[in-house]
C-alpha cells in the first residue's frame, strides 16, 4: 500500500538525478513533468527532475531539457546533497555500478532497468540497498510495463511459488509467431528471412544475437529466480538455447500436434531439496495454454504456486514508454517509502544449488529422418529404452527417402536423453537427428 | 515495497480475529498456520490467528480450530483489545459492514473478499478507514487470487488508465466456453443444456442468476472503477446484460467472422469530461485478443494504460485456496503496514457522471431474417442511415425463408442503434431483429 494521507498542506519536494538520456531516460523525464500534478494530488509529493547526466551535452534528444540541469558528470549527481533519488538509465556494468553503490551509501534510493547489471552483480547491489536501508527498485529490467517484480515480491507473500515460465524477449516472440503464421499459411517459415524482416521493422537489432540466442531472456530468468525464490542466481548460471535452430518443419510438426513453439524462460525450484533451475530454450507449448496466445513482440509471465494455482501477466516488454512507465511507478513507490522513513527489502538471499541442465527433467519432442524399412522402428525404439526414455507419442510421417519418425518421450532427465540422441546417430537406419524441442505440458 | 528488514530480534505477534468460517475463512485460517513460520523469517512478524467467530460452533468446517478460539460472538471479536486486525469472511451487507467500521473505528485493519458489501457501501467503508488511518484491503473481492486490486491501487501510479476490460465472472466464461467448443464441434451449443452441464459439475450454482444475468461481474465492476478511477461508482450503476439470451446462432456468425462472444466488464472514463461508463454485457472479441484465450472458468482483466500500453493479468478468480491466497497476502501487507504505523489510501473519492448505456459507443453486431427478395438491403440500410449508424460490414447467409442479414457497424451510439433496431422490427421485410452483440475492437 503505497499511497498516503493527503493531509499535510505542504507538499514534500522530492529532487530526482537521472543518469543518462537515452531513450528511455528521456521518456521519463517527459512522464515525470506531465505526471508531477497527479502525483502531487494523489500523495502529497513534488516530483522534479532536478540533474540528468548525459555523455554529450549538445546531442540530440527526445525531450528539452534546461542547460541548468544537464551535466556531464554523473558522479557529482549521486554525490549532490540536493538529490533525493537516482535514476540509472545508463545500461551496461560500469560505470552504472559504481554510481549505483554510491548513491546508495550516500542515503539515495535508486531505480534502473538495468538488466544485465542486475542479472551479474545483483546480490552486491541488493546488499548495498539493505545495508544503506534504502530502496532498490528494477521493475522494469524485467517484462517492461509488466509488474511482474511488484508481484512476485509483494502479492504472492507467502505464497508457495513452484514455478515461472516466461516469454520475456518480444524480439524472438516477434519472430516465431511470424515463422508460425507463415507455416500455417502454407509457407517455409524460414528462420533467417524472418530475422531479416523483423531487422527491418525495427524488432530486432543489426546484431541480433544478444536476443535470439536466448542472452536477454537468461539475464532477466536470473533476475526473475533470485526474486521468486530468493536466491543468488547469477546471467552465468542460466543455461540458454536460442531460436537460430528453430525451423518451420518443428513449427509445422508441433502445430499439428497440438503445440506451438515459444522460447521460454523457465525457473523452477524443487520443493524437497530448494534446488533451482533456470534456463531458456525454445518449448512446445501446448495451443490452450495461455502462453499460447502470447503474440509478436509481447511478454508474458505464468506463475505457478501451490494456492493461488496458476497467474499469468501480460503486456509490453520494451519500448520506451512502457519501460518509462514502471520506471516512473518505482519512482513514486520510492519517494513515498522515503518521506516515511521505510524501504522494501528482498530479505537476505542465501545460496541454492542451480542445476545443471543435464540434470533437469522435461518431456522432449525428438525428429528423426530415417530409411523407410522393415524394423526401424524397433531399432530405434530399442535406443530409447536402453536409456530408460519413455515413448509417450510416435508416428512416421512421410515414405522412402522422405520417411520420418517423430516420438514425443514421457518425461525424461536431460543426460539420458542426450545419451539417447547420441547413439540414435550412430544407426545405420538413421539419416538425420533432428534438433530436440523440450514440452511443457498443460 | 512492503518487505522489511529483519533487524529486529524479537518478532512482533500480530493477532488476527476472523469473522466467519466457511469456504475461504477456513482456508485462510489453514494458510496463516502452515505459512506463519516463512512470513516470520522474512517479515519478523508472527501471525496467529487468535479468535474465530462462527455462527454454529458445533459445524462441521475444514479446519481444526480450538474451542477456546472459537466464539459466537463476532462484535466481541472486533471489540477485542488484544485483536490486532480483522478478516472478515461472512459475505452479505449486515452484520458484516456494521462489524467492519467497528473494527476500523477500535483501530484494526480490515482485509475482506465481500464483494457485495464493498459494490454498494464501498465509499463508506473507504471514509471510515480512512478517518482511522487503518489499511482495508479487499484483493480477493475482485477476481480472485490475481492481483489486479493491488496493480490498479499502486503499479500504475501516474499511469493515465483509459478502460479496464475483464473477464470477471468464471461461471459465465465456462458456460461461453462449453457452448463455444460445442458449435465449432458442429453442435448447437445450447444455453440452457450447458448450463445444466456446469450445475451439475459445480460451476454453476442451483440459482444461477447472479452469475448467469451479470450481477456478479456487475458488483466487480463497481468496484474497479472505484479502484482505477477514484470515483465513486455503486453496483447499481452498472448496466448489466446476461448471457441467458446467448444462442449458438450468434456464436457461430461470431466466430465466422473472427471473434468470439465473451461476457466483458467494460469500465471507461472519458479523457475529457471525466464521466465514467461501468457496464457488463456480452461481447464480441476479436480472437487474436489476448482476452479470447482465456478459457473455462479462469478470469482475467485487460488495462489499458496512456505509457504502458495493454496489460493483462490472468488467473482463476474464484475457489477458496485462490481467494484465501489474496486474502493472506493482504493480511500480511496490512501487518507490515500496521507495525509501521502506516496504511493505504484510495484517496479522496470523487463523484463522476455515470454515462447511460444509451449514451455510450461501441460497434455492433446486428442479425436480421428478411424476405429474400429485391430491395431488401436497400431498405434496411436506408434504417441505418436515417439514424446516422454506418455499418463496416454486412454480409447475407442462406436463401428464401433461411435468408437473413447480419452487419457490424462502426462505432455508434447506443440511442442510436437502439432506435435503428426497433424502426427495422417496423418492416415488412425484416421477419425477426436478433439480439444486439456489442464489438471490442483489437
Amino acid at each position: 500500500m503505497n499511497d498516503v494521507q493527503g493531509n499535510s498542506s505542504e507538499p514534500s519536494v522530492m529532487r530526482i538525478g537521472v543518469l543518462g538520456c537515452g531513450n528511455v531516460g528521456a521518456a521519463l523525464v517527459d512522464l515525470v513533468r506531465t505526471q508531477a500534478d497527479t502525483v502531487e494530488q494523489r500523495t502529497g509529493i513534488r516530483l522534479e527532475v532536478a540533474r540528468v547526466a548525459v555523455r554529450n551535452m549538445s546531442a540530440p534528444r527526445d525531450v528539452e531539457i534546461d542547460d541548468g540541469i544537464l551535466t556531464r558528470d554523473a558522479s557529482a549527481v549521486v554525490n549532490d546533497a540536493s538529490i533525493d533519488l537516482v535514476v540509472e538509465a545508463i545500461g551496461g556494468i560500469e560505470p552504472a555500478r559504481g554510481l549505483i553503490l554510491d548513491a546508495l551509501k550516500n542515503g539515495k534510493p535508486v531505480i534502473t532497468a538495468n538488466k544485465e547489471l542486475l542479472a551479474n552483480c545483483g546480490a552486491e547491489l541488493y546488499a548495498a540497498a539493505e545495508l544503506a536501508e534504502r530502496d532498490l527498485l528494477f521493475e522494469a529490467a524485467v517484462a517492461g510495463g509488466i509488474p511482474i517484480m511488484r508481484a512476485l515480491r509483494e502479492s504472492l507473500h507467502g505464497e508457495p511459488i513452484t514455478r515461472v515460465i516466461g516469454i520475456i524477449n518480444g524480439t524472438t516472440n516477434f519472430i516465431l509467431t511470424k515463422m508460425t503464421d507463415a507455416v500455417l499459411a502454407g509457407g517455409a517459415g524460414d528462420y533467417a528471412a524472418t530475422l531479416a524482416e523483423a531487422q527491418a521493422l525495427g524488432y530486432a537489432e543489426r546484431d541480433p544475437t544478444a536476443d535470439v540466442e536466448g542472452y536477454d531472456a537468461g539475464a532477466k530468468a536470473a533476475i526473475i529466480a533470485t526474486v521468486a525464490f530468493g536466491v543468488k542466481v547469477v546471467a552465468g548460471d542460466v543455461y540458454h538455447e536460442g531460436i537460430s535452430r528453430v525451423s518451420g518443419a518443428e513449427i509445422s510438426i508441433a502445430d499439428r500436434l497440438g503445440y506451438c513453439i515459444k522460447l521460454l524462460g523457465i525457473i523452477e525450484r524443487e520443493p524437497e531439496s530448494g534446488d533451482v533451475s533456470v534456463r531458456v530454450h525454445p518449448t512446445m507449448v501446448p495451443k490452450q495454454h495461455p502462453l499460447a496466445s502470447v503474440r509478436d513482440s509481447y511478454n508474458a509471465v505464468f506463475v505457478e504456486g501451490g494456492f493461488v494455482g496458476s497467474l499469468m501477466f501480460f503486456g509490453r516488454g520494451a519500448g520506451g514508454a512502457p519501460t518509462a512507465s514502471a520506471v516512473f511507478g518505482d519512482v513514486v513507490d520510492a519517494a513515498i517509502n522515503l518521506r516515511r522513513g521505510t524501504h522494501g527489502s528482498l530479505g537476505d538471499l542465501h545460496e541454492a544449488r542451480v542445476l545443471a541442465i543435464d540434470e533437469t527433467s522435461a518431456e522432449y519432442l525428438l525428429s528423426l529422418d530415417v530409411a523407410d524399412q522393415p524394423g526401424v522402428l524397433h531399432a530405434v525404439t530399442g535406443v530409447f529404452a536402453s536409456h530408460n526414455v519413455s515413448i509417450r507419442a510416435a508416428e512416421q510421417e512421410g515414405n522412402g527417402p522422405d520417411a520420418r519418425l517423430v516420438f514425443i518421450t514421457h518425461s525424461a532427465q536431460e543426460a539420458a536423453v542426450q545419451a539417447t540422441v547420441r547413439e540414435l546417430g550412430t544407426l545405420d537406419v538413421v539419416r538425420n537427428v533432428g534438433g530436440l524441442i523440450r514440452v511443457i505440458g498443460d
